[in-house]
């Protein structure tokens, strides 16, 4: 049986997976929190989770890297540093980093990558997204994964064409922008919708996710299915077959 | 240049689309209404387009047969019988039959397709549809297309597992089926939404008609391009080149 | 402290009652199921909430009346002959019938109402609502609610006007109707959306039930305020002092 | 028959209310553009309408004022400098100012403060809008309009509760305050939404504008309500007899 080391596991999505994780066939090596020691884990674990804070990160892949580890990596809010340091980490151990676990959001990806490439510069594509009123970050990582799948499937890369939110006299769009937009209130799980924008129609493309055990679901499935992998990155479609 | 005869001429799509025929490099030959005799036209015009009712499409198909003169059909609310009519008629001409003569519908079915052959059979799908007050059948013609396309995505006929609406005691859903819901108001072009509901999550793909010059813009973009075809039957996703 | 009996005590809404019910400052007199009798915890408790089956009902309105019992009815799929009974009880207990026991459809029947009454005939009423696929009955009783209110904001009776479901060549919209809706598929906890549609424009009432919790904390709200009351019919809206 | 004036004839706008105006029982007086001098056009019309610029406003109302000319304000993006301008108009001049013209939108405002004044500040308010790309301003007017009538349901200013953007590491959302989500694409007339979000249920107010007429429709029924007024300020509801 597999054994899954919880980071952030006092966080609702961490005790999710840890409430789950029998019924999936896995058992709960431990869980740190911030502030506790990430290295002894990731010794114990066959597997790591980690759905804690940015500023964590580091040491938890750090641990992760030291034990040689596999690590899925569900913690939004994510800076290019941080990045960088999975990319590191990438060639020591197998390391899978999503915004989004569920599998609605990640056949969500693929489908916006293929409106995207199908269809000409002349449809704007945009993102809306809505959150429960304790997020603390914006746009959504799930919304720049999908920023990222819609440029990608453009040809282009969503740095260079990404516009985060619109404010005051910000004058006619840019073609080949991808707008974002977020709204936070109540106890919303997560909303998402891509619009592609055309002369006369809409397309829109939208999860809505009504209960956070699917994310926790998603990441314990993603976990059982890293356990033992070689070095190097995978995504979210991979585990899922698509 | 192409010449264009309109069965269904004064309705509300032929006439936006010989309003639109001569800046997309059209002429129109000319138009038959309820009770004019479609023969002539058929002789005159390099290709058919029909926007009349049920009730007149065999006496088109006659004409166009007859003339050997390709024809698109985007009459809606047809029954089983039409559609014999019309597979008879394609070994004879190039027939394109479709409910829905827009680009985003277009490019919808095809993600539909993709979606439902992706999902299993744990995610219901629903197709829910509104359209203005004046429209006379339900569900919409672009409903039944995308069901056809979900259908075609688990590999299985619409036919089979069809439900057209709901009302009154009539029990838990069945595994498989497909539902369909009809709005009508206002002054509505057509709004098309297809979700698949699985457990805690759902994908919602939908299409906003805001202008019905799409669909003249798309019936005769697929004119302009059957023109001149072989006898058989095709598909708009052909004349979009997706 | 006030003591709730509830029938339906096994299905959801029975289940959820009793979870809450103590945080709520109220104990749980007990529970009586399919074949269960209902008189003695008629006697026992201060207050019945009935969530069982409209079936059920005729033998749960005689425990109550016999015990003098004021009851609220969250059952949904009632029949007139249901609603005669229940306006026979109201003669000598305190009765709440509701099709939606949640704050937020409460104050959407108002808002419902309001609308329907400042807008004339030319804008066109449609209601639309999912739920999950394990719900029997159509239109839900919360759209058939919303559909009363936007009645009687027009002056009318819904009984008079409604159209519950379009399928086949069902002809153009008559004016003054209202239609409905059903969606079924998933998880959904209920969705209700109230479209106002005219020339050019749409105005659209909606509410996202994300959380069964949201119905069982308004029922013990209403059975709360209910216990103690004097003969007669009362409404949500009361219960929330709207 | 009234005479009206058009400042920014060669907008959208303004050609849609000269294209109508002879229907609806008016003459149009004529039109002033950029660069073009306001004054003549006063002296002429019984009643002006502007959809002009920000930036053209002042001269505009300087005219009306010398003229003793009632004006319709339909022009967005104002900033307090404006509104202070219109403020000294209307003691000298009739004015009405508003950021949406339409049927729909005026009733959305009161249903939204009606709303808002009876959900508690544990309902979190959001407002999302979407336009073509082409719009230059974010927030739209309509929805600032929309944001004022909510913060009056509550009893507060909206500028001291206005979250206009959210972008990056911006901490869980403030009780009480409103935000505001702008989306740009395609040919959107103008959809607007207003979310009440609370604990485990939300309920959604929005209109979608179909067609550009019904600012023109709406307008030019404000410009014939507003000619022959007394000074002062005035606002659509009452033109609509809300």
């Amino acid at each position: 049986m597999t054994s899954i080391g919880i980071y952030g596991s006092n966080g609702r999505m961490g005790r999710a997976i840890a409430t789950i994780a029998e019924g999936e066939g896995a058992t709960v090596a431990g869980g740190v929190d911030a502030g506790g020691d990430p290295f002894p884990l990731a010794q114990t674990a066959d597997v790591l989770v980690d759905f804690s804070t940015p500023a964590a990160l580091e040491s938890h892949l750090a641990a992760a890297v030291a034990a040689r580890t596999p690590i899925v990596i569900g913690t939004t809010g994510l800076m290019p540093t941080h990045h960088a340091l999975i990319e590191q980490a990438a060639d020591e151990i197998a390391v899978l980093q999503t915004g989004n676990t569920s599998l609605g959001v990640t056949l969500l990806n693929i489908l916006v990558r293929e409106a995207a490439a199908r269809l000409g510069p002349d449809w704007d594509i945009e993102i809306a997204e809505m959150h429960h009123r304790h997020k603390v970050d914006a746009p959504s990582g799930t919304a720049l994964l999908l920023g990222e799948a819609a440029a990608a499937g453009r040809g282009t890369r969503l740095a260079e064409v990404r516009v985060d939110s619109r404010a005051g006299l910000v004058g006619a769009r840019s073609e080949g922008t991808i707008g974002f937009a977020s709204l936070r209130g109540g106890s919303v799980v997560g909303d998402h919708q891509v619009i592609f924008a055309g002369e006369g129609e809409r397309i829109e493309i939208g999860h809505r996710g009504e209960d956070r055990t699917i994310f926790a679901r998603g990441a314990l499935k993603a976990a059982l299915w890293l356990a033992g992998r070689a070095p190097g990155r995978y995504a979210m479609a991979e585990v899922l077959g698509l």
